[in-house]
Parts: C-alpha cells; sequence; structure tokens
C-alpha cells in the first residue's frame, strides 16, 4: 500500500462511483463533486437510453465485487428482435448460446453504484459547482458563482469524470497543444417508455433488444425489471421525415401510424412522451492529452464521448478503471507513470470504439432489415461455429471479449473485405452454407 | 445596389482589411474591431512566416483593383533552393516558364492592406475588445473587463475575420450542434532572420523559396523588400533534436553547426534571435457551421486554420471573399441566401486544403530531398509539358490556378495512385523520360 492520497473526483455518474470504490480499496481518500442534487432523490430525467453492460463492464464490476448486486437490477438480451413493416418480426442472436448484453435502466444502476461507493467510504459532495481548477495546484473552486465566495479545495489528485460536457476537460483546453474536437450527429434522439402489463408482465419478449429499423431513422426497446421498456426513437432533426417536420399531435401521430403502427398500440402516452421529453443529440468527443502532470486525469465520457450504437459507452469508461487500476498497482501508484501509461495505451481503444459506434448507426438502422447484410451475418456465424479459432465476429469480438477495440477495428476491416470476396461468389444465396464457401473464406484469412 | 447595411468586421488582420473594401464597394457602411493596438504604430512580432501570394490570393486583390499596390512590396519565387547537407544547392522549379509565388511579410502587407482599407472608408476600431457577442442580434459587447462598463453595438451583419482563435467562433462553438476541432502538430516553430547585406543586396538568391530540409525538421526562408529573409525553424518539442533540447547557448550552437553550417554565416544573431523569439505552435483547426442565421459569419482562419506548409492560409481566406463577394451579387446581398451558400460551396474546399498542407509538411522536410521524390516530380513535370490538357502537377493546381482545392486533393490522389505505377517500373532511373513511361501515364490516366 503506498501513501494514502486525498483524490478528487468530479462527478457522480457511474464511471466516477465506479472509480472511487477502486481508489478506496486502494487505501485514497476519495471525495466526489457534483454539480447536480443526489439523484437518489429525484425521478431520473427523461433522456436518457438504457444501457447495454456486456463484457468490459461486467468485469470491471465483478473485480471490485459489486457485480452480483448489479446483476439483480439487470436483464440479460440474448438477440436483436427485429421489426420490419413488411414481414413477421424476426430474431438475430447476438453470440452464441448463452452470450447476452444487459440492459439496465441508466437511473437504477447509478444510484445503486452511489449507494455502493458511499458504503465503500466515498464522501459525496451534491449540488457543488466546480467553477474552476488549478491544474498544477489539483485545486477545485467550489461555492457561489461571485468569484469572493469560492472555496478552494486542494487534492493530491483531481479525476474528471464529468461527462462529455467536462468542466475539468475545458480547463485543459484552454492550453496549448491540447487537441479537441466534437462533432454532432445529424441525428438526434428522444425517450419513449412502453409501460409494463397491468400484471407487472412485459409487453414485449423481455430477453430481446427490440429495433425497428427506417433507414435514416429508427426505434429501439430495451427491458427494464419493473415490466417496462425505455424506447428510444434515433431521428435526423432536419429534412423531410424528422424532428423538424413532427411539430404537430396530428405530425407526430401519422409518423407513427405509418413506420411504428404496431408500436402505438404499446404506447399509451405517446403524444405526451413525445411532446414533453427534450430533443437529445448525439456527439463523438475527443481529445488529447488526457491528464496534466501527475496532477489531473480524464476518464470516461470526459476524455472520449461516443455516440451510443455499440452500447460501449459505459463500457468503454469502465474498462478505463479496468486499466487505471492495473496501472497503479504496476506503478505503485507513483501518479506520473500511471497517468502517461493510461492515456497512451488507451487513446487508440477510445479512437476505435468512437470510430466502430459510429459506423455501427448505419449498420443498425439500415443494415438489420437488409437481406445481403443477413446472409453475411449466417455465413460469418457458421464460419465462426466451424472454425472459432479462426473467426470472432465483430460485434461479439467488442462486446463478449476484452480484447483491444483497436484490435477490433482492424480486424473487423480485415473481415468486411473477405465478406465482400464472398458475396461475390455466384450463387451465394443457395451455397452460402456450403463447404465451398468455408474453404473460400479459409483461404481468404490465410493470404 | 441592395439597402446599405451596418456590417461589423472583428479583426483587422488581412482577410478582415480586404473583406472590408470588397463590403465598401457594396455600398455597405464598415466597424473594423481589434483588440489590438494599430499595427502600424508598432514593431510587427518576431513569431510571424512570411506570406506566399498565389494565384488565388492575386485574384482577390485584382478584382478590387489593389493588386498592382501589392505587387511593390512582393518578390517572385519561381523555384525551390534546396540545401541538403551533403551535396550542393539544387533548384526545384515551382511550375512553368514565368511562375511564381509571391513572398510578402505579414507586417507589411497588414500595414498596406490597413491603409488601403481605411481610404477605402473602412472605420478601424482598435484596443477594442469584443468580450461578448450576441449572434441573434448581432451586437458586440466592447468596452472594459467589468460587465457594468460593457457598451452594446448593434449590427446588421457581423462577420468574424479574428483568425485561429477567433472570439466570435468560440460563443458560436457553445451552441448544441456545433462541429469543432483543434489538432496541433507535434512541431512547433521559429522566425530567425537574415539581415541584407551592407549595400541592402540579399544574402542568398533573393527569387527562391530556400529550404533546408532536415526530415524530422527543416529551416525555410522567404526574402523581403529590404535584402532581408525571414527564416522559420520548424522543429519538434519534444524528442533528441527539438525545442526541448535547445535550452542553452552551447546546445543552440552545435545544433546549426551540425544540422545548418552554411546558416550560422549569414544569421548574426543566431542565439539572440532563438531565445527572445517565441516558440510558436502549428494547429488546424475545421468548425461547421460557419454561421448563424441571416447575421454572423466567420471567415478566414476563424472558419478554417491550417498549417502553413502549402502557403495557402491567407490565399484560402482570400479566397472566401471572392466566393462571398459572387455570392453577395448572386443574392443580391440577402445574407441567408448568402451565406447558406457561402458555407456550403466553402467547406468541402477548406476541409481539403487543411488535409493538402497538413501532407505537405512531410513533402518539404524529407521528400525534397529524396532522389525518388525528384524522379517523380521530373517525370510528372515532363508529362505536364508534353500533354499539359491531361495532367495538371497538384501543386501547379492549388497554386497556380482557382480550381477548386477539393478537386486538387481528390485528383492529387488520383495522380499519386498513377505515379505509384510508374515509379515501379524496371530502369525508372534510366528509361524515366522516354515515350515507354510517358505512354504508360497515358494509359493509366485513361483506365
Amino acid at each position: 500500500m503506498q501513501t494514502p492520497n486525498n483524490v478528487a473526483i468530479v462527478g457522480s455518474g457511474l464511471v466516477g462511483s465506479l472509480l472511487a470504490m477502486y481508489l478506496l480499496k486502494r487505501g485514497h481518500k476519495v471525495d466526489i463533486y457534483d454539480r447536480r442534487e443526489d439523484i437518489r432523490n429525484i425521478k431520473f430525467s427523461g433522456r436518457s437510453i438504457n444501457l447495454a453492460v456486456s463484457e468490459r463492464g461486467w468485469h470491471a464490476l465483478d473485480a471490485i465485487g459489486i457485480g452480483d448486486e448489479v446483476r439483480k437490477i439487470a436483464i440479460p438480451l440474448y438477440r436483436r428482435a427485429i421489426h420490419t413493416l413488411e414481414q413477421p418480426m424476426y430474431f438475430q442472436p447476438y453470440g452464441k448460446e448463452g452470450e447476452a448484453i444487459y440492459s439496465i435502466s441508466r437511473g437504477a444502476l447509478n444510484k445503486l453504484m452511489i449507494d455502493l461507493a458511499e458504503e465503500a467510504g466515498a464522501n459525496f459532495l451534491f449540488d457543488q459547482k466546480v467553477w474552476d481548477v488549478d491544474l498544477p495546484e489539483a485545486t477545485l473552486y467550489t461555492g457561489g458563482s461571485d468569484k469572493s465566495d469560492r472555496k478552494a479545495n486542494k487534492y493530491d489528485v483531481v479525476f474528471g469524470a464529468d461527462g462529455a460536457f467536462s468542466r475539468v476537460r475545458h480547463k485543459m483546453q484552454r492550453r496549448s497543444l491540447f487537441n479537441y474536437s466534437q462533432e454532432f450527429l445529424e441525428t438526434g434522439y428522444k425517450e419513449l417508455t412502453i409501460p409494463a402489463n397491468e400484471d407487472g408482465t412485459h409487453k414485449l419478449d423481455k430477453n430481446s433488444f427490440h429495433i425497428w429499423p427506417r433507414g435514416r431513422f429508427m426505434l429501439i426497446a430495451m427491458p427494464n425489471t419493473d415490466g417496462s421498456f425505455t424506447c428510444t426513437l434515433f431521428l435526423p432533426y432536419h429534412g423531410e421525415v424528422s424532428f423538424d417536420t413532427l411539430n404537430t399531435e396530428e405530425s407526430i401521430k401519422a409518423f407513427f401510424e405509418t413506420y411504428f403502427p404496431t408500436v402505438i398500440e404499446v404506447i399509451p402516452d405517446l403524444i405526451k412522451d413525445f411532446t414533453e421529453h427534450p430533443t437529445s443529440a448525439l456527439l463523438t468527443i475527443k481529445c488529447y492529452p488526457w491528464t496534466y502532470w501527475d496532477k489531473v486525469a480524464l476518464i470516461g465520457d470526459a476524455a472520449h464521448a461516443i455516440v451510443p450504437f455499440y452500447g460501449q459507452g459505459m463500457n468503454a469508461g469502465f474498462e478505463d478503471i479496468t486499466v487505471l487500476n492495473e496501472l497503479m498497482e504496476a506503478h505503485s501508484d507513483n501518479w506520473e507513470a500511471v497517468f502517461k501509461a493510461y492515456e497512451t495505451s488507451r487513446k487508440p481503444n477510445a479512437d476505435a470504439i468512437a470510430e466502430l459506434s459510429y459506423r455501427n448507426f448505419m449498420e443498425m438502422s439500415t443494415k438489420t432489415a437488409d437481406a445481403s447484410f443477413i446472409l453475411r451475418k449466417k455465413i460469418e456465424a457458421k464460419f465462426y461455429t466451424e472454425h472459432p479459432d479462426k473467426w470472432v465476429p465483430l460485434y461479439s469480438r467488442v462486446t463478449f471479449s476484452r480484447k483491444p477495440y483497436a484490435e477490433a477495428l482492424d480486424q473487423g476491416d480485415k473481415q468486411r473485405l473477405i465478406m465482400d470476396e464472398v458475396m461475390k461468389m455466384p450463387n451465394i444465396e443457395q451455397l452460402w452454407d456450403s463447404e465451398e464457401v468455408m474453404n473460400k473464406i479459409e483461404r481468404l484469412i490465410a493470404e
């Protein structure tokens, strides 16, 4: 054990709370600041997409001993349930038998994590706005909006776990040689709710990730333990079919009747949800460096906010903690060495999952309903079953393994080129599960 | 002529001053704000790289009738003069006979442009810090640092011509859906000076752009009308040979003795220049949108700051004005229509010149001294001479034409692939100017 340090974490979200538990276990003292009030006392906002915890997330939770607590509020999703306009609903399994992603309401998980961090000894300071950060002094200025009312809170180390619009990063951004980008999608999203049946059961298959792919837009639904589903409508801001044009009760109703006729039956408060819930933006944030001397480090969305289409935002943030913890162990909490190794090793993987997440919007909204895409996935799945040592599908590598994201991106690109070749074979629709096709893939891999 | 508008330009640099002349010619009233004092009254700072005015720049200057005034302080550079360590200095022509880029000191040009804009009727407000911008109201807040001392200056239209660290853009950046990136090179630069001979003549060939390429770093020199050269040393911040390691008189001297032995003779104040001049950063800034309603538009570096390695920063900014002026004419100063068309048409070209400029650092610092690169250029030049309709070299297209940058980037990529093939031909070193090679290029173009 090293000398215990006084550590401040800015942000009491999922990453901030989990990081606190890891730091406490290493003997440090931890204060967590949040500008908002304690979310355990309020109704969680209507602007969040359910979380999909997968391998990287579970690993970080289990390693600190809270995985089983979290499993109690998680529902396994073994497959996608695809709802097209033309044909009956059908399933696409996510991985091999038993492999699943786990749906959890963001609000429920965050409340649980704060409870657990508090039990572990974290000191939460809610309603505390951090107005300024002195980076070389690891000092947070809190208090009133007037400068004279501010209080200086000095620490040994400060973590910025304060999300996509991080205050701590904002301060680092003003230095020279700080690379930064924010890129918005032209698609926004809105939360809707499918309530439970009167007996508390789910209105749709509860072990599926439901998708209604419609090309430039889509609706998804993920189950909650109370029998409800959190739905998310992804839709362009502008254009013929867009949030712009859905500005009256009539237009909203007509939109759902045209594109999601079966959904209307299960969302009784459709118009109310739609008009009252905000339209939220989707963006990718990249920056570098992530750390300042041995004093300050960014983590989670503050360092790398991504779009939600691979379900990896929280998982990537939790994996930051796994990596950081390994490095604290390796470098005995020598923060300068830890921080340098942390940002160097983690940055390429953060960039890779950002790219994969961005690309997956197209896959989810368009290709899941595309015959050629479905055939590809079937061929890949068959080859994977026969040669699990030679082909791990991209989705499985990202979701059901802890192999680096950068490796997954790379492998995925190689696999796409191979499958492009395979799909050019004559009569591939008939021959898809033949020896000939499997042999061709094997040859292409060997090339 | 439309109803005259009250227009504010923030920034009295090259783009701001030229834009003022164009707006005044269209009958508008123009105030130009600058946070700094009038540069006509001060010595220009020691942190600037000489400008290279080329076709796009001259077009914008000539169209408003000031090209000839500017030519008086410009020196034509017909070629690169390459100074390697191993061999005697040699030349690479930039284009065809008579084609040149024009070296001008940034300070001298800016002073002249302010004079000319003032003569044309622009109202310059120096030492006026713009603290805040109300975008929907096109209002600039100037005055003291205290909010109560601020004065609201309302306009019909505001242009942000306030450079890479634009205050106007900073305000737009805080809106949702504003895409933004800033990316620094790991190479910085420092200005040095080769003074004139005692008789006022130049110490080096004055009609050349001088380069001392050294791989990861390089020195360049561009002539001024007073007989001096403005030199720029581009060098990494960190690493074995870097600004980090040049921290004593001895290390600076040793560095120049090792890598630039002939330069020492012509820079008498080397140590003084080196230690007194700041080390400046090189960065690329991209953002979008560039405009806000019919009220505010970014232009020049404020919209698209680029690294200096293609000599196109100012030329690109001036071309923004050319495009804007065409659109004001086409849309009769309907600002909403003008701004929408301006940002849509200009953005892909700004991105393209950013990319080309970034890539050109490698070309200048490494490849200009590389035998295979020189051979490539010779083959390209020969083919261009024989088939000027089929092959405009990338450098010529960017520098000596007004064809869109995006087209140049695209063509350049195609040409590189063709030349990659040509360079694989056996005995290309001997055969380079043969019919066989020329025919092969023709065939590859036709494919």
